[in-house]
């Protein structure tokens, strides 16, 4: 049985791709996913590695759209998808034409956003973004949490401002390479540990003085792994929302990614006083991309 | 030709281990080094790494003491040596034999020291700071660059408190194994990044947020990696220095550590409006095993 998608939506990042198969009236008609992210493919091998994925949903008989977003557009990607400058629409008109050798299929790739001042640059989170303004609404603010998590201002259907925290890489950095690794478990939660971080780092941001206190109370106070764990967390959360606070302090915010660790957040923000509320992250993902698309077809 | 010592210092870290041949008054006859640290020992490979580096200073005719510090005293070292706990000498008279099987060698290990509250813990530095009560004198605020930062008080001749900062490591990480890695230089300084990073942080010590402006002022300023690198390290020796304000800010602090990083710290502390001297870190891990040494002797 043949099934024949009249778009694809693609999801390309770093360590996997994700991809549905669309009808015009933006019904999923299927769904696949791949381990081949960008971090490991070359140039050429983005076209070969997209066709495993998807060719059993085009038709030989016409060119199917592919839409795609996320890192496949870096530097190190298949093309580089030039970034969009703030203030700009999550979704800027232009996409960036991938070059293929397969006539089934005209793959179409959407560029980041960079902000100049103060520097910065996201590049997949944009689509999230269009999604949230095109099924929630045209403004709020809006956190992102990730290995970089993103903060954004949304008005008027526009990104105004953005900020990126590097609270995941550099807690899998804490947990995994450094001394702390001796003392943070992996497993079971401590939600008082994670609170009592918060609220530390809250108070005062600054953390590199703190750190240390984890492997030293496990060494001297005998403190438990999950409660190490669940406090280096907090820390290093609480200090991303000190450094936010401009961001969250209206309240009402939006956190759009993994279920878990949104959770997190919106606990974290609860105990700064502020409410959030969890969107699906893939939801948001492919409402992006239907944006997208719809963006894409007027410009044709 | 044998040359016999009198007694024999050995400072053990995790990654190397510098041993010295000394007489009776403190001249020292030779020296040794091996890259056989803590870190790749079990137990029982300590006493044969030990003989390797200084079997050709032991006399057969009498039992040579040895006195050793650092993190040879670990739990996971050749064998514990118990913290002595804060308002603490910097040598603690008690040292702990280790298990030898050779009776040419009796090997001390001094302890580390420990804090309550906040916990803390230094193994190592102690005897730098013995040197320094020693030979400088018996108060002043001692800071001792490193993976591990230690600042430390002392008065009439005592640890009163202490505090640790992971900056060494977290910069190593990041410069190493983050996304940053992409943006920061291996080799030459920038004088004028440095001291940007050192202001912001000194300005606000909130990291977390302001990291990733380093991957984006690459990507969309150009910004070269040696500014890159300068700019990360300064931006985690002022965080440091706004979590310890409360060591410094009565100034003439006196720097233990590695030549290159003491500069760094001296010029850090510079832009914060204080002045720092640096000492040489050898003499003062010699000087203090010596003031070890006799108060062994005392107690024997």
């Amino acid at each position: 049985m043949s099934l024949s998608a009249d778009w694809i939506a693609v999801d390309w990042g770093t360590s996997n791709m994700r991809a549905w198969a669309m009808r015009a009236d933006g019904t999923v008609l299927a769904r696949g996913e791949s381990a081949k992210g960008m971090g490991q493919l070359t140039p050429s091998q983005f076209e070969p590695a997209l066709l495993e994925a998807v060719e059993q949903w085009l038709n030989s008989e016409r060119v199917t759209p592919i839409i795609a977003c996320g890192m496949v557009g870096a530097r190190q990607g298949w093309i580089e998808a030039e970034y969009a400058n703030t203030p700009t629409p999550p979704i800027a008109a232009q996409a960036t034409r991938a070059p293929v050798s397969d006539s089934r299929i005209a793959v179409f790739i959407l560029p980041g956003v960079s902000q100049m001042a103060p520097p910065d640059v996201m590049r997949g989170e944009e689509t999230q973004i269009a999604g949230y303004v095109s099924a929630v609404g045209a403004s709020g603010t809006i956190c992102l949490p990730g290995t970089h998590s993103k903060w954004v201002e949304i008005a008027d259907g526009r990104i105004t401002r953005f900020r990126t925290a590097m609270t995941g890489e550099i807690f899998s950095l804490l947990a995994e390479k450094s001394v702390l690794r001796h003392s943070v478990g992996t497993d079971i939660w401590s939600e008082d540990g994670f609170a009592a971080g918060v609220r530390e780092a809250l108070d005062d941001a600054e953390i590199i003085t703190k750190l240390f206190s984890i492997r030293a109370g496990s060494l001297l106070d005998g403190i438990v792994p999950q409660v190490s764990r669940s406090r280096l967390s907090g820390l290093l959360i609480g200090a991303e929302l000190a450094g936010t606070g401009d961001y969250w302090q209206g309240g009402d915010i939006a956190l759009i990614g993994a279920s878990r660790l949104s959770a997190l957040y919106q606990t974290a923000l609860g105990l700064a006083g502020v409410s959030a509320r969890v969107l699906d992250a893939g939801d948001m993902t492919l409402a992006g991309l239907c944006a997208a698309r719809a963006a894409l077809e007027e410009t044709q």
